[in-house]
């Protein structure tokens, strides 16, 4: 069946959506995106991601933003048209296309405004399961990781050598030695002393809407995380580990730099915040992931 | 008149060309880009650009390229097309659009390939007969600044502030407080000791195809080019300054982070600079630029 996806306010196939190869996404990554995962076919966190949005739309120097009533509409209507229980919506907004190329942008914006949905099973999943390898790579990141901007080149080259070496993901080491964060995801530890940790907000990462739902959750039942740096040796030290975001929840991460962690295997404060987390969007962890009660 | 771009083969009127929103430029700024001056209805150093084009393909894991016979074909034929005596090329390649978004890209790469091309004076402009002004700006670019890659957000950032400033540009200035280059040019000062400095090829810089240029030129009259990093405030007590670029070929900078330099006005050396270099591409700098006789 083919897609619909959703550009400037129109419906159409996914296939035949086209833009402007001048548009300022195109040749300048002039543009910030989102993607909000869909469970049991509602968008989680939208608000918190229109949000996050506009605050990205605002660092980069826009002064109005696409309605949040249409967006949110067009959420709804991508996810009902692709028949989405579970999976993702991802909406973009660029600049837009002046038929020229010139730094700064012509004034008043006219953004281009693109979405999609696929179905992907986001909780019962091997990765969910089973965790994942991730190797260190540095952080070759711009500045202003706290932009979800589409200057993805470094993320994509982090996860190209990831494939490369045959594991799953990148872990980023930033100059000093510390982890950032994942290539699309925020990191976490648990280490040997039994601290959750997970690297504190900054211009250096992204300040995840999944990152900040375990925090409410993990709040609500009495947790504590320790908002602080790591170092790649310390991670590799830890007795578990795990990536948060949209798409990949909550993500085991079983071994760094080639350092195996506690067997292999996704551990119990992993396993615990899985169940939290699940739990908190709505589903049933028995029925849509036994495997983390184990 | 409707102007003529290439599109993936094809010549197309400009307005009309159209790209698919997956395409991995789009979403993920995974393309690269080459801008060739055209003087006398030729393309400058286009060899270089094209060797320069293939080594960011190559730093971003291309393992195949475009024919560059097709490519320097295409750039003669929309100098035609286009009526351009003298103006730019603009070419970009993207990892292409495969209808969906992964990081890692799938195997083999089938790129997008666009160009375009306009008329616009270069040598004979209020910029190089006058000089500009220039803002400091923090490099909050990535890593790989010698990759010309389209993840070009910062330096849309950073003439953004220049113009909002109503400076004509910007100087990158990094954590240790020293230049690496102008927001799409390479960045040279004239010392008060009389040294012609320009920073070192790294990682930190992009290899101008002009700043190549210039050495080549300058080597050939016995001048000398000392390579160093240099820091705001060296440059902000120079003599000289100035940006090179294959559109802006060589602009004199006359005010930088708010220090007007040698009363505000373009220096000899770099009206000497201007006037080799104007010849090397083949211009009667008494017709061309009366002014850089002066």
């Amino acid at each position: 069946l083919a897609r619909t996806a959703w550009l400037n306010g129109v419906f159409v196939a996914a296939d035949e959506a086209r833009i402007s190869p001048f548009d300022r996404a195109f040749l300048f990554a002039d543009a910030v995106y989102e993607v909000t995962a869909v469970y049991n076919g509602q968008p989680v966190d939208m608000e918190r991601h229109l949000d996050r949005l506009e605050r990205s739309l605002s660092e980069i120097g826009f002064t109005t933003f696409p309605a949040r009533k249409e967006i949110a509409a067009a959420h709804h209507r991508l996810i009902a048209e692709n028949g989405i229980g579970e999976g993702f919506i991802y909406l973009q907004v660029s600049r837009g296309a002046y038929g020229g190329r010139d730094f700064p942008a012509p004034d008043p914006a006219r953004p281009t405004v693109f979405a999609f949905g696929e179905p992907k099973p986001l909780i019962d999943v091997p990765s969910a399961r089973n965790g994942i390898k991730v190797i260190a790579f540095d952080d070759i990141r711009w500045a202003r990781c706290d932009i979800k901007s589409t200057g993805l080149l470094g993320p994509v080259l982090a996860k190209t050598a990831a494939k490369t070496a045959g594991k799953e993901d990148a872990w980023f080491v930033d100059g000093d030695g510390l982890i950032t964060e994942a290539a699309s995801a925020n990191a976490w530890i648990v280490t040997q002393q039994g601290e959750l940790v997970t690297r504190a907000l900054s211009n250096a990462i992204l300040p995840g809407i999944t990152r900040h739902a375990i925090f409410d959750t993990l709040a609500q039942h009495g947790l504590k995380i320790v908002e602080r740096s790591f170092s790649l040796e310390e991670a590799k030290q830890s007795v578990e580990a795990f990536n948060t975001s949209a798409v990949a929840l909550v993500t085991p991460v079983v071994e760094i730099d080639g350092a195996t962690l506690a067997g292999g295997k996704p551990g119990p404060v992993t396993r615990s915040i899985q169940r939290l987390y699940y739990t908190a969007i709505g589903a049933d962890v028995a029925k849509a992931a036994p495997w983390a009660n184990e």
